[in-house]
């Protein structure tokens, strides 16, 4: 028996083949070419057959692939019986899936999402012995799933996964193997492990969540505080219907640079600088947004439309491959081209070139202490909560910026600080193309700030 | 943190790569180019630092990569402290080493061998609660570890073997992920499971060795039949002393046709032809030794004495250098080459050709039951045990017949035959170098004969 | 600028990618995923825009990836225009296209075919100095295209070919690379050298084909023998109107050994087994065809129809993906799968097996002098004309045997012969499938008994 | 026969290797693993034995792989006999090895330098037409080798040079492959074509070198101006006497924040940032050389020695490791390690931060004309040959800035300026390192000043 975890970088989400005695199943595959290629290509080098696909629940920050795996295989898309799929088969509590001398039973437990499942492996020699569980976003390693998605409200939702938790999941026992949808980074959790798996047994004594009493696990989980970006709805609506099909699809052109300006000028492109804040900040090409790399699974989805154009300039030629394979990930499928040879083509064409400013946190400090700049925080309310850099910060999240541009303060230079500086650049980007002058960036971010032992402020209301 | 599997397909070894935050450490590495490779990337890739090589024991049936790792890396080797190891420093029962945010624990489970550790994985964050343990050859998925090659004894050391399994690892609980030296396949115990790992709580429950008594257990371990072929006590000097360095070896080289009719012509040269079976008998070099391509990482050990000169004859060429893979990890290392294009080139040269039966079992019953052949069965001991195709089968080990030819029966032909041909294919390869005409190899073995359902015979003193 | 060579072992093919300053065009490509990943990989990696697509000719041995290629990359395919092509647009003497300071014109080069074309490549900064020449079949490395495929007759199309040859392509000058179609080991032609390319001026000097006087050269033209395969016609009706799409196309299936016999079961599936004679000799499958591997780009094509089944029996599973990217260059699409494990695991579940008997020529001799064999030489008339093994040979090419089984010698043992015994064996497992018993191939067929210097015989109306 | 060309992007430098029937030559190899294990895999993978190792010349800008390959393949080592090379052996004037059906003769052709041969490759079947004749640095695409580099004078080596192609090379005619050492973007000549390879009758017609007179030649060679770098000094001795061996050589290490900070604090250590100079300008680390990653084959050898000790900030963690590649070539060995995670982990921790300005072009106007910066022009003397910006630029190549710091002028901010950015932020960064405020680079360089139109200058004594 094979099982293995195949991670999607970026995304921070999980995918699992398990295959036995010629026969396979995969759960929650991802629809990107490579994730795809990387499924087939495991059993093709096995000569194993994939059987089903199972997915654990409705997914709101990817698309499925399981349409186009079953496309490539023939095998049979199995998910929760409570949404109204339209492709393929429910299964309902204590169904089950058999493949190569493994069964697959469903639990359905409720609560990240009404239809959530989480499947039970077992080895049909030990029937009754459970080998590995699946657990969705239902329980993570070190945490739990959010219960701030699901019509019914946060805290009906939150007695839901406790009971789906412990009357279901819990009861298994100690020994299976505990394999979540989701690791450390993803925006469908917080406070996750970095371990890729665990066991149910070690969650149990070492899971904080699991640790707290339902009174406790409920408000705990009221309590939680995450954004909800637009594309959510989007990823739902896809993977509720059927998304975009994968072939089909065109990679990114490599572009000329006559044939890159025509592409950026057109009305609603949008332009994405895809390296880092530094490169960024030492030139640029006026109205990009600065997204870094791997920011590229999250942030188009969090500021653009599905359908928009983006046209990309990437650090070197191959990063745009890359963005763009992020960006199929969530199905935003528009993506012209990319300038060839990057920012350098740009600049050595002669071609205007706007800069940023980049701010250590001592450079902050020393501004900020002087009354010179304001500080716009661009992080999320979990982390506001946690401690940030002034008590006269204005707390908007990288998502709301463009919606809330009058609420930015204007009259002197404005820097735009997250936890590290990637979103930092991302709001600043914003800023600038919004007209602001002297935005900038903060290089290390939050984090940099409690290196240096700087003084931490609250924001008891964030 | 990262746990990572790298298995040695051949050899059914286990080695593991754990690694957090920046550091790691490298359970019971193989001296093998691309297994040592393959470390060396994990590490580059995820910019981690090597600081320990953990040894789980001393091993009988290939040689340890852990000086060529060290080497390379600074790493430091740590072993079990009941041997007079020749490099590394010993670890004590207790003993610790941390790196990353991570702690390994050892404890002394000897039983297999002498010095015997079971490593115990620990997260810092919680020091209570394994994570994993590498139970070495201690403990399989649903196996233990054979207890006929230390000294003292095979009754003693299951005795030593069940209280180290029961005394020291199983009281760690339910909940760690359980991670053995070998998986099904592997010379180093019988009965493993397919499952790449397992849990401890899982183990206790299926693994058929754990729900023995003490007597039972130990009646059980005294009545198994192994094997113990030459090299073994060529690896263990090896990884005690230090085995051959891998820098300087060199890779087989293709020849032409003269070079290679030199080198096999070079008294004591060994010719191997690594086809399958059937392949070798529709025509094969005079004096050739058949041992397939997978077997190659034992039969060489069983066969031939480590500084032999080994001439391959591949399938295609670059199947050459998968067998000489396979030799480095038993320091077989005196490889000069192979002939390029192969049998086809020797036999487009008008070179003489010879020609091996091979019988379906259904040629070989018509044949038995006229009494037209004689049957040699060169399986181990344990599977004759379980059973054979006929009561006059003459029982002889495929390492055996070399030193016993005066046993084969003569006066008519002769059938080798095996679990499904290959190890037949050897033997009546050695056959007919040894002189003997008409031996024959039988195509699908004992499996073949079983799923035709024809009568089995029973070896009662097997 | 670049000028790439992409080769396709088995067909002997040459595909060139030539590319500058961000733009490129692509001669002849294959319709074979691989291949046509491989050039957009090659315009990928240097970030350049394929512009066109350049046929030479309609091609009779494979299939055409313009299409394809044309439709993942918006090129325009441009080919010759003596033929009504259902898709791009034609080339006329003189025509010229222009990409990446490069400048390809186009010259009317008929007599292997109507249509076929040379293009010269220019870089326009030397607009008279032809940099390359793409002689498709017009023109090779040592020797010229064949003319007994285009309507007219051989004599007609010789005289056209050396008008096109001398009076178009010679006069380019000496110093143009040449860069023709087809390699050493092509059916498109024979006597071919082993350089990949070569210059005008050298082939002036060391092609023999062009030190003949006109009348010598179509004299030899009309002596020359070739078989005409019926795939030939099944080509030039895709290519003239397009290929079956590649999309969609299915790779073969691991099959388990009950879906497999279900496959193998249907009436008309072909089942090929690809492994070398001699493992085909050791053990098959009764009713299977034997095409080893190397044979899969051409000998399906001379046995089956394009929509014919075809089931696989790899040596390794891995090669039934390489038979079926050979099968998918010539749009044999039909390929539902293959048996994961092989030969052996059919041998392994007990059922029936036939050998072939493999004959050395010294096995061979032998018998043919005692009068114990028939032989049937399925060699090419060409290589008939060359000599053989003994004057009552029955000269019979391998693709003629299924139609013309009633002229095969009956009555005693039949030895099937080729140049080194892959068509010997294609042959042999035709006149077992037919029913003959006691056919054998000869492994080293004429090459080897050449070289023992058995005496050879000459066919002189052969 | 193959005739394969494996470049060296960042050195434009051209390896070749020549095979047929088993057997195989290389031409100039160089010292890096990855190129030796590219020409180790092309013999493997086509059964080829390397007979000979071919030195067209002691090369001056990287170092001989040759006795690396010849101690992993037993080849023999060939090259001129002017020169008392202490290893492999002489060929002299119309020496001859053979290989698989091939000859190589040695020509004579000194020039360049005095030992150097042009290689000629004939196929023994045409033993009087050359096929391809690799010219080392004697004869370039579009261009002839550097003539300052040997003893004895520039006038007088042009002469040789001159007697050398005229008299030696294009007597061979028109029709050979010519396969020259270098390539566009090569420090050993300027005015390359871009075409990885020609013909000579191409050469003869195209190249404009061979459209002059033998005085006009010579003038033209004295008054070419190259500097020469004081690394290729050392390439020559060690070109000479053997270079430090590859096996052995440590790839550099990643490493924690504490353990590089250490290493970049140790007396004479260089760190170098190889990121692009818009990062570099967004944010360095105080003190580090902006090399960027494609300049590190060339500007580690002129700006530091063999020994010194380099520590790598890359853009990427990989990028270390193109980086160490590079230095290998040149034996660059002391490489101790990068800082994993690049500049961000050092930003992060809130370490301190410098930024450099980065100015556009038409930013240096303005700065210009309102007399607010100095300008210094660090590319090569022949590139101020072809004009410059403003008549009061500093004229000092980036190599020479460290020697000349005191010309430097003072006083007003000041801005580094090469072709297009790249040797600019070398420049920027050692003025920045000596203790000079105020230094800029200049993105795009005079390449985006020429786009602009903006006036040029000329440097009539330049």
């Amino acid at each position: 028996m094979i099982l293995k975890l195949l991670k999607a970088e970026g995304l921070a989400h999980h995918t699992y083949f398990i295959g036995s005695k010629g026969e396979a199943a995969v759960i929650d595959p991802r629809r990107e070419a490579g994730d795809v290629k990387e499924i087939l290509d495991i059993a093709r080098d096995r000569c194993m057959r994939i059987k089903y696909i199972l997915e654990t629940h409705r997914n709101e920050d990817f698309v499925h692939g399981s349409p186009e795996v079953a496309r490539l295989t023939g095998a049979t898309i199995r998910h929760g019986s409570n949404l109204p799929f339209k492709y393929g088969e429910p299964m309902k509590e204590g169904d089950e899936v058999s493949f190569g001398g493994l069964t697959v039973r469903a639990l359905e437990t409720p609560g990240h999402t009404p239809e959530s499942l989480t499947y039970v492996l077992y080895d049909t020699t030990f029937p009754d012995i459970p080998v590995a569980i699946f657990t969705g976003d239902t329980l993570f390693v070190g945490s739990t799933g959010r219960t701030d998605l699901a019509p019914g409200g946060k805290e009906a939702n939150a007695r839901t996964l406790y009971h789906s938790i412990h009357e279901k999941i819990l009861p298994l026992g100690d020994t299976a193997l505990m394999c979540p949808a989701h690791g450390a980074g993803s925006v469908c959790g917080a406070g996750m492990g970095d371990r890729d798996w665990s066991t149910l047994g070690y969650e149990k004594r070492a899971n904080p969540h699991l640790q707290l009493s339902k009174d406790e696990f409920v408000r705990a989980k009221v309590n939680e505080k995450f954004v909800i970006p637009p594309y959510f709805r989007t990823m739902e609506e896809y993977n509720l219907n059927g998304p975009p099909p994968l072939s089909g699809r065109k990679t990114p052109r490599g572009m000329g640079l006559a044939e890159f300006e025509a592409a950026i000028r057109k009305d609603g492109t949008k332009l994405v600088d895809t390296r880092l804040p530094q490169a960024y900040g030492g030139g640029h090409i006026a109205g990009s947004y600065n997204i870094w790399l791997g920011g590229m699974a999250v942030f188009p989805g969090v500021l653009f439309n599905a359908r928009d154009e983006i046209v990309l300039l990437p650090y070197r030629d191959q990063d745009a491959y890359t963005a763009d394979r992020y960006l199929s990930r969530i199905s935003y499928d528009n993506v012209p081209g990319f300038l060839c040879g990057g920012f350098e083509k740009w600049q050595n064409s002669g071609r205007p070139i706007r800069h940023m400013g980049e701010l250590s946190v001592e450079e902050l400090k020393a501004k900020l202490d002087k009354g010179e700049i304001a500080l716009l925080d661009v992080r999320e309310p979990r982390e506001w909560a946690a401690g940030g850099i002034v008590p006269g910060a204005r707390l908007m999240y990288v998502g709301d910026i463009e919606g809330r541009l009058k609420d930015v303060p204007r009259g002197k230079p404005i820097a735009s600080m997250c936890s590290v500086g990637h979103r930092g650049s991302i709001g600043a980007s914003i800023l600038e193309r919004s007209g602001i002058e002297n935005a900038y960036n903060v290089l290390g971010g939050f984090t940099a700030w409690k290196h240096k032992d700087y003084p931490i402020t609250k924001f008891p209301n964030a």
